[in-house]
């Protein structure tokens, strides 16, 4: 029997709910595939927060970093100020540990409801890989105003001349800027990673930029991909500027196969994403380090309006915990989990209010745990 | 009969035989309105750039800036690289006339195919208010590395711990970086104008931002947005991420009267909604000075594939065309306008391939003007 210890952040809102069917649908898969989990769970989140007034603090960091998986519900709770909890906790660990690429699938389950028209699960088959650690994701930004004596204020001034050559100039009572940031390795390992994923697919990656705007860090992401597809010759590549691709998710999602893109943009295209393979409550994802701690989630958020009503679709909580065993290595585990979330939704007989039912976060994590034991 | 003068930029790829038909419809109101328009031709583009060098000189655009508005085609070409006529035309006009309201509205026209699913006129019918001068358009940004003088290096060296207080640096040898800057007059201008709107319309105002992650910049953009919500105890507001946001346009474009965006997200979301009301090829917008000179086009780009084909949807920059008359205070002619593309549409026997036609760019003006001669 292959022991486990794996840590479990519920976090937020819906977040323990869920997290507790991704648990008991893993623990029924263990039963039958021979191994056991230890789930040791740790109290970050909101209530935590409010408490101790403690994010998350670096040794705990450093504890769970020693553990090559981490399940995680959902951060962010109305009674805290927007930000605080997602970058002091989810976006801390996310950095913390590296965890480079954002993966997340785009596949239409058989079965499911899509609000596009015309598509059906053969097209819409795709994964996201999205930059997880940099861009606009480092926290650098500020304010500066009239008479501060900051650089910054010098820039705003001549902000619309800079590049223009136009003699046009601002002189705002307040400004507030902020910062971008990409690296030449941060960049080239997340670019590698999605050529290396699309080998083992249909080969074929679509970047994700604005270099037509945002021309200095976007010009050179646009550099790295073309310098990373030079190396993969079997493998096709298109580009996008970020508001096309918007289209283009909903127009011909059976375009894409792979797409890479900056994390930001990362960010809005896999909500839409979601919304394209039938909404938020079957979108999974997972924080990946390849050689280090990788953190699993739903990609929806904590939907604090839910909380404690036993509401909510598991899915995509169980669907991440699906991948996160994959990635410790159990591949005939997940696919079985995957293959009996397939199962409970063509039977049409248990499922939660945004799928059209009536069942409960719970009963839906039961059939999905004994579809998975074969009961 | 009153006399205009309307500087044109017909622009790059299919910019010209769009135009022409815009120009053809407003024309034909003309003509029924009583109203005559000397058009003023400009060349500028990248065929004009590739002879000459020049992409706008500043005379030209204090020519133009003593219009009160400007017709414009689309502009893009792919023999220059990315972003070169992009923002040495299009985005220098939109500053240096200090245009800051980019108005797009999402209407679905009856008869018109959307993509999503059990939405009829009704359900889409909003308006986007984008800042159009600001943000991460400014054009600021740069490359450092390793050994460079640079102050952002040192940025770069410290960026991970300087906001989550954790102890990671990273000393890539290179980095690009962007830099996004709003003022206090240019958000609260903008956010003024979405309430104005408001009061007229459905009296709600949706705010898109991403305070949670980009803090500096859009903490303050929401904190504008309060402070003139509370002029307007009249008007109903929400806030949406900018990811979430991509959702409810494609799940509850009814929940929507009128929507204020940063700049960027502006550009990503008006592309997807002009996807949800039917296509690019119908998605007008108006770059708006209410005090200066306001310039109007459609969406969507220069298509270059199609250039010279007489083959794309006029639509969009007709009906940029009747923003523009109604701009110029005819608005009889712009109601004219609009009225006689819904009848085209739902005639369906004049439209181009997008729409499912066979007819040519210049059979749908020809329609269009016909239409509103009452031929
Ligand atoms: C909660 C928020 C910080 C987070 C993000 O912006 O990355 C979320 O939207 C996501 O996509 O995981
Ligand atoms: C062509 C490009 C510079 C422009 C923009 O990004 O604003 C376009 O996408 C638009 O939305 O008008």
């Amino acid at each position: 029997m292959t022991q486990y210890k794996i840590p479990v952040i519920p976090g937020d809102g819906i977040g323990p709910e869920i997290i507790a069917e991704g648990c008991k649908v893993i623990d029924a898969a263990g039963e039958k595939f021979g191994f056991d989990v230890e789930w040791v769970e740790y109290p970050h989140g909101a209530d935590h927060y409010l408490k101790t007034g403690e994010l998350i603090s670096e040794d705990t960091l450093a504890e769970l970093n020693r553990n090559p998986v981490i399940y995680l519900g959902s951060i962010g709770d109305p009674r805290v100020a927007p930000g605080v909890l997602e970058k002091g906790i989810l976006l801390a660990a996310r950095f913390y540990f590296d965890e480079y690429v954002n993966l997340r699938p785009i596949k239409l389950l058989e079965g499911v409801w899509t609000p596009i028209k015309d598509k059906t699960p053969k097209d819409i088959d795709f994964v996201v890989v999205r930059e997880n650690t940099e861009d606009f994701y480092i926290g650098i930004g500020g304010k500066a105003g009239r008479g501060t004596s900051k650089d910054l204020l010098e820039v705003s001034r001549n902000l619309y001349s800079a590049k223009f050559g136009l003699d046009i100039e601002t002189d705002s009572e307040e400004i507030a800027y902020q910062i971008g940031m990409i690296s030449k390795e941060g960049t080239q390992r997340v670019i590698s990673y999605a050529f290396d994923l699309a080998e083992k697919r249909k080969k074929h990656v679509s970047s994700v930029d604005k270099a037509n705007v945002l021309s200095d860090i976007y010009g050179f992401w646009r550099k790295e991909f073309e310098a990373i597809a030079a190396k993969h010759p079997g493998v096709t590549t298109d580009f996008n500027y970020v508001d096309a691709m918007t289209m283009w998710f909903v127009k011909n999602p059976e375009w894409f196969d792979v797409v890479v893109t900056p994390n930001m943009f990362g960010d809005i295209i896999t909500d839409l994403g979601a919304m394209v393979q039938g909404g938020l409550g079957l979108a999974p994802g997972g924080n990946i380090n390849p050689k280090g701690t990788s953190m699993f989630e739903p990609i929806h958020g904590s939907a604090p309006k839910y909380k404690g009503q036993n509401k909510v679709n598991p899915i995509a909580t169980i669907w991440a915990g699906a991948m996160m065993m994959e990635q410790l290595g159990e591949k005939e585990a997940a696919d079985t989990i995957v293959s009996a979330i397939e199962t409970n939704i063509l039977q049409a007989k248990v499922r939660t209010y945004d799928m059209g039912g009536s069942s409960t976060t719970s009963d839906v994590g039961d059939d999905i745990a004994r579809i998975v034991q074969g009961k």
